[in-house]
């Protein structure tokens, strides 16, 4: 068993000494009280600074943490408080390895912001033993780096964003440094192995810095990572195949390692400044070879060698708790207080337990200190965005139904003006894996460029390492980015193909349970929220087929924290524009836009889009024919698509069966399908059973799945006489219209489910019936003899059943 | 505008010359022929050998597809296709930018597997025309690399995971060689990024070789790529980075081209061979450099340079159809005959529109074939397992909860021995990202190990060269592999924490298509299936917290076919073992099971499981007291946390309320809850109603979030008595009851669920009610104080409501 950092003894042939003496005792210790505290949060229940014997007593039931990780980001931690003492810097920090909660927990309390936002973790002997005992303890705070955690914008559960996330945080703040851990196995992952180009979007000069320190402790869980186990050469080839210029930091004696360290903290901030200058002196955008540091160290750093016979120290066992059974084994207890002696607590903190002053001196002061900075609680310097009048960007509709327009580039010409008007306060940017141009954002091009830091040739369409449009192919980087721009108080959109938005589904997650949990610390200011436009969908992925069919993102969302999510259906391009104002002047929420590219009918006049959004869902009363009666049946449809097929269908049914008392009801805030105590928007009952009656059948047509409809529905009064259409995996590449028929969604099905569900209506509709089921043949054989749809369904205008169905 | 095919000249001080004069004419011709025969699918309806002058009325009215990266992969399919003839190579084709479909579609008609699969598809002029119609058509085929296309294991809709599926295909193929085309687009994917580093778990003596070729075509969709825009050196160290030795390929001259692309094949089959030949004959199973290749041309290489005055080829403005308006356009028309003309189709085919016998002869033979390669078709080479009897497994089980045991380590046992019966046949492999010893599957160890290719140090745990344990933190990986490796023919398991499963939910859409699309082609084989143990669920995250819980996988998985998906959540071990059986005999399907790793109470002999689990769903009689009477409530329960807190509610109510009539149903299908017409394995309403009555009060304790009950059974007769307690996203780092407790599923709650819904229970209930908001006032305090939960929770025991509650 050694304890290296007891070992502080001068070793002969180190080279860099910029620490003198004095300096290396005293970043040594910061470095054992980060790794005391680290400790006896992962163990100790009370006896916190080991006044007394340790005993078995003393020692939490049940163990939760990690340790492996924790040493190495102490180690860093105390290193980078010494460069930005030293340089100003202004710099915040991302632990990839978000497992090491205990250490991000012991330095912000070292550096006293931990006290300032939780002032009964006090900073004496009381304190640092809530502070132990709170750690992965109920009523306590969690295992990782999480909301609770000041200074933390990256709670690293689910592994592989942190670098996305830190490049999210550096656009647009120039002066800020973003320090980001990465885990040699969090590198193995998809999100963070691409996550190195991000190097190729940020701006020398408008942009801040990322650090990326790749933490080389050899294991994941319990195997060696694969970065760790190739040549040096190799990985060496590797980072400046990404185009960064390495520094490698190697060792486990601690003195060489800070003196190695310190200088390579010197030498990365001289050349961080020496490119920034440059970049800024020569207006120079060129991409330089940004520095970064590999620290390779054992895993697990200065606890026990060995526990029982086996290697604990520099292996995979030091993962997470390095020794467990403590309540059943006397030796362990004695090994764990010997090593935490090792960190010889009482030269660290004075008899009241606060950390003496030498060793606090360490900490930057005020802002600087990482766990105070601004950036990493955003909504501190959020500004809400100048937005445009959406109005103004409004088409023209006279008649429902009698303009066309392409939903997503008339907003797209309002995200154009909410760029224009906020290049100034660069705090607007917009994501997209190369597709803000395929789902019709092309205007924004008129006021700003594609993102780009590479070569650009003369061919490129708007490409500009000033550009504030983020298209690198890569649904998960546009994620991470967006996280981390928004997360340290900016505003911004993603723009995506719905089908492929599945691939940041699990991301999606970690955001919305991130924002659910900032509701309740008071500290953390609202942020914006994190807006989709989700175009090219499931019904008209026309070049495409099958793989891109997919409107399932709805479904994932929904199962969120409903205080955080929001999902909108606008049926044309005014309800588009109104949502979208709103969804940018939301905060903390997760908003979910779904509207088609295709150039299709218009509904409403901006006036109705505005009231109809606002309501979230409304009758409306131009296509329905049940006012002054009641209905024999509710025509609801909710998505762009699904509203076009039922209006079609209520001009056949309103032609065809002309008593017939038709309510057509649009829905474009989803949730207001569910109650008022399941969803803040939901609809009340009475509401719900005004607008959809107790008793009629509801024919909906729907854009997801249609089962979605259900899960939201089903405890309203009239549930069993909601009959639902949407898509249920069928398709390929085929025509628009084609695509609903596959479905069961089109007009003709919704007609022949509006006989088949309203009672009593006569037998002469056996003749209705039997026209729609010979439309369907009809549409079938045009389609595969021309490829194209029939003219009737393609020229079809609304007539509010006053047009002939064409022979 | 140029036209490059035809541009054959001999180009001076070319260097390298492997192809003679009348090679280099035959392969360009070949070449030409399927770019003729792709352009033709794009655009052509009739007319196909242009035998008249082209009209608009020859082309299609909708243009769907993706001319950009097509000439590339025709161009790389006839150097392939001359390699395999030469040396006899046993070779499949991924096509990394599966939109080019035309090509995969032109090539396989060319060789003539495509007319043996479709014999409609002749080798004629009508053949032809067909083909060209079908393309993008309705009633025809899609436009991307379908499982409609022969030789085809990956579709490449959803982009990123071409590497993943060659390394899954090459893995037990020793004599397989993959080649795989990766888009420069792709490439920027997070799973392609990571999908080089497959290379470090490919063994060369055992294992198929790769063929990474990085498709450098300069574009996206609309943007350049990051890999063509940064310097050469970079580019080459990232790939020498990645442990690859890179040969370049770049140019437009077809002539030098070919030279170049038959000298650099010749070249890599050569090293590869050595390599290969050097592990065997060493037996050296040390990482070799693989050769790959980088293939730079232009985007739409022999395109129209121009179109309406802006450039196409060699430009993003060539990745979908390179022009439109071809019916408004007479000047398109016109250069779409010169285009297509450029690759003189009069020479290439005969009169009757067969291929020229000098041409077709440089495909290689019958199952030489790229696409009739088995391999490509997995079915047709899949093996049963041997599996051992997973009876002899069983836990012993005498009274109900008075064993505990780790259900998945019990299961690993099973997992172990299917492993060892079938390491000869070398067809099964387990997946995971590094969890399979912390979701308890160590014992698998105990007869293979970790399967690594990278230095291996003497702690390593069970690590070499040759196991078939595939461990990367890389959920991504995991999946890709798992699913090349099954569509190849052989047999697997992916084991994962549930939470992070959600990493993949937009791979196993792309997989479940594939699924259900390949049921109706007849001559796709089926497969084995797709099978998930998630382990470390929801509700014993124990070192993690918030950001681990997530059960939601389920939800999303049952968005797809019903034919396709399974969901199991076993209560205890035996049900485990029993669901582990089946769905290794299962095929085409994804099998999704959901289990826990903790010591639990065991419910069900062997026998009893056996029985359980083929129903799905049974009323658990021995917990049941209702049997000769109406029960007053069923308590119903899915998975096995929920069924522990079930029983121990009954537990309660059945010592408490001692006259209620209380019937204990276990699910262990999910399925099971949908109706037979949703899906195939779903309970007959008859059934359903029999055994969750038609008017009780059912309290159903489920695994999951809640809802997802209420979408699948809201169709059943007793819908409105359903009360669904499950996860509703709320959590920490705490203690496993107060997991059940925060989400309202603990036995407290659901006791005082039972007494709020059955109706008539006397006053004297306000007791029992109270009580139980007691015990939940204890439960806070003690864990808050204690760090566990109270010990009346952690060794409560079945009693059958025998047994006092204790105070
Ligand atoms: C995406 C994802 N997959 C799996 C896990 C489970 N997990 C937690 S920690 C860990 C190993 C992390 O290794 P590394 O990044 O090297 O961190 P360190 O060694 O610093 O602890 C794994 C696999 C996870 N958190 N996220
Ligand atoms: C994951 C994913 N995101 C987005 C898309 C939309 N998309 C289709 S093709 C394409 C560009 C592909 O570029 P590249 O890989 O270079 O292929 P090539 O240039 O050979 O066409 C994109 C972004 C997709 N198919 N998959
Ligand atoms: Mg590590
Ligand atoms: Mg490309």
């Amino acid at each position: 068993m050694s304890f290296n950092t007891t070992a502080l003894t001068t070793t002969p042939g180190t080279e860099a000494t910029p620490l003198d003496q004095d300096e290396l005792r005293r970043i040594n210790a910061y470095w054992r009280a980060a790794n005391y505290l680290s400790v006896g949060q992962i163990y100790l229940f009370d006896n916190p600074l080991l006044k007394e014997p340790l005993d078995s007593k003393h020692i939490k039931p049940r163990l939760l943490g990690h340790w492996g990780t924790t040493p190495g980001l102490n180690f860093l931690y105390a290193h980078l408080n010494r460069v930005i003492k030293k340089n100003d810097l202004e710099m915040i920090f991302i632990t990839g390895p978000g497992h090491g909660g205990p250490a991000l927990v012991a330095n912000t309390y070292l550096e006293g912001t931990y006290t300032e936002l939780y002032p009964n973790i006090e900073q004496n002997l009381a304190g640092i033993k809530r502070l132990f005992k709170q750690f992965s303890f109920p009523g306590g705070i969690p295992s990782h780096v999480a909301p609770e955690t000041p200074g933390s914008i990256h709670e690293g559960g689910e592994l592989g964003y942190a670098l996305s996330h830190a490049y999210g945080a550096a656009f647009d703040n120039p002066n800020l440094i973003v320090a980001c851990v990465i885990g040699d196995g969090e590198a193995e992952t998809g999100p963070l192995a691409t996550s190195w180009h991000s190097n190729k979007f940020l701006n020398p000069i408008s942009d801040g810095v990322v650090l990326p320190i790749l933490h080389l402790n050899g294991y994941k869980i319990a195997n060696p990572t694969v970065l760790a186990r190739i040549d040096r050469d190799e990985l060496e080839q590797l980072l400046r195949g990404y185009g960064h210029t390495p520094y490698f930091v190697e060792g486990e004696d601690p003195e060489t390692m800070h003196q190695q360290m310190a200088e390579t903290m010197d030498l990365v901030t001289e050349e961080i400044r020496r490119i920034k200058q440059h970049a800024i002196k020569n207006d120079d955008t060129t991409r330089p070879r940004w520095p970064m540091i590999v620290l390779k160290t054992p895993k697990g750093w200065t606890c026990p060698r060995n526990v029982d016979g086996r290697q604990v120290e520099d292996s995979w066992r030091s993962h997470q708790v390095p020794m467990g059974g403590m309540h059943e084994n006397p030796d362990h207890v004695a090994l764990l207080e010997s090593w935490m002696k090792s960190y010889r607590p009482e030269e660290l903190f004075d008899e009241q337990g606060r950390l003496i002053d030498e060793i606090a001196e360490l900490a930057p002061r005020g802002n600087f200190r990482m766990g105070a900075n601004p950036h990493a609680n955003g909504g501190q310097l959020l500004k809400s965005l100048h937005l445009p009048d959406f109005r103004d960007y409004a088409v023209e509709v006279s008649h429902p139904g009698h303009v066309k327009a392409e939903a997503t580039r008339v907003q797209g010409k309002f995200i154009r003006d909410v760029m224009k008007l906020n290049l100034d306060s660069k705090n607007f940017r917009v994501f997209s894996p190369d597709e803000n141009a395929s789902n019709r954002w092309g205007d924004v091009f008129d006021v700003t460029d594609r993102a780009f830091v590479g070569e650009i040739l003369p061919g490129d369409d708007h490409l500009s390492p000033n550009g504030r449009v983020m298209e690198m192919l890569s649904e998960h980087q546009c994620q991470g980015w967006l996280e981390g721009y928004l997360l340290t108080g900016r505003h911004g959109f993603f723009n995506c193909y719905e089908a492929f938005i599945h691939i940041i589904d699990s991301m999606f997650n970690q955001h919305a349970k991130w924002l659910k949990v900032c509701e309740d610390i008071p500290w953390r200011r609202p942020i914006a929220s994190l807006n989709y436009l989700l175009s090219s969908h499931v019904w008209r992925q026309d070049h495409n087929g099958f793989s891109h069919q997919d409107p399932g993102f709805i479904d994932h969302v929904v199962n969120k924290k409903s205080e955080i999510i929001r999902v909108y259906l606008p049926p044309d391009a005014n309800c588009l524009l109104s949502v979208t104002d709103h969804c940018l002047r939301s905060r903390n929420d997760v908003n979910v836009i779904v509207a088609g590219k295709q150039p299709s009918q218009q509904w409403l006049t901006m006036d109705q889009a505005i009231k109809h959004c606002t309501a979230g869902a409304s009758i409306w009363e131009w296509a329905s024919n049940d006012r002054g009666s009641e209905p024999d049946v509710v025509m609801a449809c909710c998505g762009d698509v699904p509203t076009l097929e039922t209006l079609a269908a209520v001009d056949i049914l309103r032609r065809e069966l002309p008593e017939l008392k038709i309510r057509v009801v649009n829905i474009v805030d989803l949730m207001k399908l569910q109650t008022p105590s399941e969803h803040p928007h939901g609809l009340s009952d009475k509401d719900f059973d005004l607008m959809f009656t107790k008793d009629k059948p509801i024919i909906f047509a729907f854009h997801g799945y249609p089962w979605l409809i259900h899960r939201l529905a089903y405890r309203r009064s009239n549930h069993q006489n909601l009959h639902v259409r949407g898509y249920k995996e069928e398709g390929t590449t085929t025509t628009p219209f084609d695509m609903v028929v596959l479905n069961d969604m089109d007009r003709f099905h919704l007609v022949t489910d509006v006989i088949d569900r309203v009672p009593h209506l006569g037998t002469q509709n056996a003749y209705v019936k039997q026209a729609m089921r010979d439309k369907l043949i009809e549409h079938k054989q045009y389609i595969c003899e021309y490829g194209q749809d029939m003219p009737e369904i393609r020229d079809w205008v609304w007539s509010g059943g006053k047009q002939q169905i064409s022979e």
